[in-house]
């Protein structure tokens, strides 16, 4: 029985095409099967539209600002182009600048970088890693894990508002959680940031892939994001926004581009000015290819109707949804509850299960791509699953051995490029799971959970 | 006439196929040319081979490290071997790790980030920028330009062992010159820095693409490359050598992937444990695509037979030396002078010539991209053309207007996807240029030396 209705499919666009969509694993329990990736949350495949660009353009590649040749002066407008498709994607606001980084991990630690010196920075323990520890200088507040979106609002209003000294603030939130998939209160907090003389940073790594954003309109003073969570996995990411903090700080990284004149001094040191421009953040050769692939990203998301993209989307949230919900033994981790708007972005525990056999089994005997463990966020996942924080788990290990409770969570997680079928299949797959047991045994080796070879097929 | 010998021609090999070495561009004075990519020191073409194991990958591209998928297995486990494959190219050493980072610039800014608090700086003032200014927090001395390698060893010798307190030290420098491609006497150089109880890192940027590396037979501690002059334009670079200070010190980038472990603690404050592996400093979601063609290129040089590289390479070396030193106003910029063994990367000035209008011309009338500036490295270049300190142009700019005396210069590079043609074809053009002048006029633009359309023809 499929999960979805004839009548709600057929109001719906298609899947945007992805790469990888036609390739098939195979499963210990023989044959292959078409590969479900069902960890977009973690990186999403590449749009077939964004592989095509690149592939057109990489013969036209180029050293781009400085070279002579055309290829250089063509492969320098696709990247300053790219720059301005990216500012139009996220509705900048004049004067905002558009810096290309590595991921939104990076484009954090270059706000992190840039923030005055004596700027105190709030961000909630909900927050995936990247946000909550790249502060390094700044005197951090970490909230404490809201239940409501209106107790977000209320918890930072009264912490901006009793800050001592009333000096610089910056708030460090998510659009999306990584962990939960739903959505912050982000226009509102904003509005907080900003009634109470603080500045605010919007994580929308989990957000931009499945909803459009609009800087102006979230009137948020920032916003970072990934390429390769939003289709276009050539290791390039965004920090867009106000120029200001960026253009008095030293540059992130040192080095050619971001200097424009550099000499010796008599006294033997050397003199630099920098650029004062995106470039300013952007030293080294720029990766022409990561960038194109971000704007191409951001077209096609354009082009295909990002509505359209939403809407289909939430048919598929919908359905795992109430395909998780017919499954007592499967406790679904939340925030907000059960009405709260979310994204493609769901994690949860199975009764009786160990977290990273049961990710393993859809993987083995479903050709299922999901993830299992804390998703970088291990305080929001402590609290979501009750755990002692002591007894958090660890990034990069499986759990060794099934608890009574499990201390990692599994996370279906996926978007613009998945077909009804991933869906259908991953609920089913959690059905005949939790109803009939794993067809394998699995125990983890070299730090992956397998298939136990050595036993005797079950 | 050929600038080559059809004996020498035939015992070397053919170029390597690289991507765009169909495509042609337009002239301004009349049909199209294929293109002549001759600024492979600022960025190299694609190997064609590298392109095809990239997109071979592609489809199967999936999130590392967390991953329970068969997708995230399979590119967790390439980008691990893309590790041990770069390991392997270098040379590394039992207990060096490999970190990917984004281009040299950026390994040179991580290597600054973890060397010690007390730890003095030696580079030499001919350095790139990459190599002369990411060491903010270090006190650095900066060496004159020597005029021999010999000179070179002897001031470094003498600055480390006069240096007070004669605490830590680290050497910075570069294997090839990015503006003489003249090659430094990096083993010599280490032995002088360990004998005077320093470390030495060596900037391999314009040196692995055209030679190879043993960072244990150099002795060197460290080594800075980027996948794209090494024909893999994926937005990746690597920084490989000792562990200790790597993991002595914080983790680069704050985020996900370089913790293990984090919690609460009671007092409102976070614990973080971070990891003691090369993750330590590669937080965010890795570039697998440009990590995996780093590592693709590196194969494919490999392969192919380096030493038969190097023979081509030197071939095209003497080719273009040969053909400048037949045009008297053309000087060719050296440190180390006319026998000094050197890299595919040449630089020279034109008398009567301004250096943005000769790059243009070369590129409008004969489809020839080099490269005019100060290839960031200013303080080399003044010294070279003997320019005033105050006088030094600036990166991103052109000179606006010819003077006696040119304060930018040309900068032909070329490398292993480099066919006869180009190299013929530009001697060629120098020689036309000089003799009968450029058939256009060129004039700055927005930043760019332009073909005058405004103007006449000439």
């Amino acid at each position: 029985m499929s999960v979805f209705t004839a009548a709600a499919d057929q109001s719906l666009c298609a899947p945007l095409p992805v790469l990888g969509k036609d390739v098939t694993v195979p499963l210990v329990t023989g044959g292959e099967v078409s590969y479900a990736a069902l960890d977009y949350a973690a990186s999403a495949p590449a749009l077939q539209r964004v592989w095509d660009d690149v592939a057109a353009y990489a013969p036209y590649y180029g050293s781009v600002h400085r070279g002579a040749g055309y290829l250089s002066q063509l492969s320098t407008d696709l990247f300053e182009n790219s720059r301005a498709t990216v500012a139009e994607f996220l509705g900048c606001r004049a004067g905002d600048q558009v810096i290309f980084t590595r991921s939104t991990t990076d484009s954090l630690n270059l706000l992190a970088a840039v923030v005055p010196a004596d700027c105190q920075v709030f961000v909630y323990e909900t927050e995936h890693h990247a946000s909550l520890l790249p502060w390094r200088d700044a005197r951090v507040t970490y909230l404490n894990a809201p239940r409501t979106p209106a107790q977000a609002v209320e918890m930072l209003e009264r912490a901006l508002a009793e800050r001592d000294p009333y000096g610089p603030a910056l708030v460090c939130v998510t659009g999306a959680s990584n962990v939960t998939g739903e959505l912050w209160p982000v226009k509102e907090l904003a509005a907080a940031a900003h009634a109470h003389g603080a500045r605010i940073v919007l994580d929308a790594a989990q957000l931009a892939p499945h909803h459009p954003v609009d800087i102006a309109e979230l009137d948020v003073d920032w916003v970072a994001f990934s390429g390769h969570k939003l289709y276009a996995p050539f290791g390039s990411g965004v920090l867009a926004g106000r120029a200001d903090w960026l253009q008095e700080a030293e540059p992130y990284l040192a080095g050619g581009g971001a200097s424009r004149k550099v000499a010796r001094r008599t006294d033997g040191g050397v003199d630099v000015e920098w650029h004062s421009t995106a470039a300013r953040h952007e030293a080294g050769s720029p990766n022409v290819i990561g960038v194109y692939s971000i704007a191409a990203a951001c077209k096609a998301l354009t082009e295909a109707g990002f509505d359209n993209l939403v809407a289909r989307e939430q048919y598929l949230v919908d359905a795992v949804r109430t395909g998780l919900a017919e499954v007592p033994e499967v406790k679904v981790l939340s925030l907000f509850g059960d009405d709260a708007p979310r994204v493609g972005v769901i994690s949860f525990v199975v009764e009786g299960w160990n977290s990273s056999h049961f990710a393993a089994a859809l993987s083995a005997e479903y050709g299922i791509g999901v993830r299992d463990g804390l998703f970088c966020a291990h305080p929001l996942v402590r609290t979501l699953l009750g755990s002692d924080p002591q007894e958090v788990g660890e990034c990069g290990a499986p759990e060794a051995e099934p608890g009574e409770r499990s201390l990692n969570a599994i996370r279906v997680s996926f978007g613009a490029g998945t077909p009804d079928e991933h869906i259908e299949r991953f609920v089913r797959a959690v059905k005949e799971l939790v109803s009939e047991g794993a067809q394998w045994k699995y125990r983890t080796e070299d730090g992956r959970c397998v298939p136990d070879r050595g036993a005797a097929q079950l």
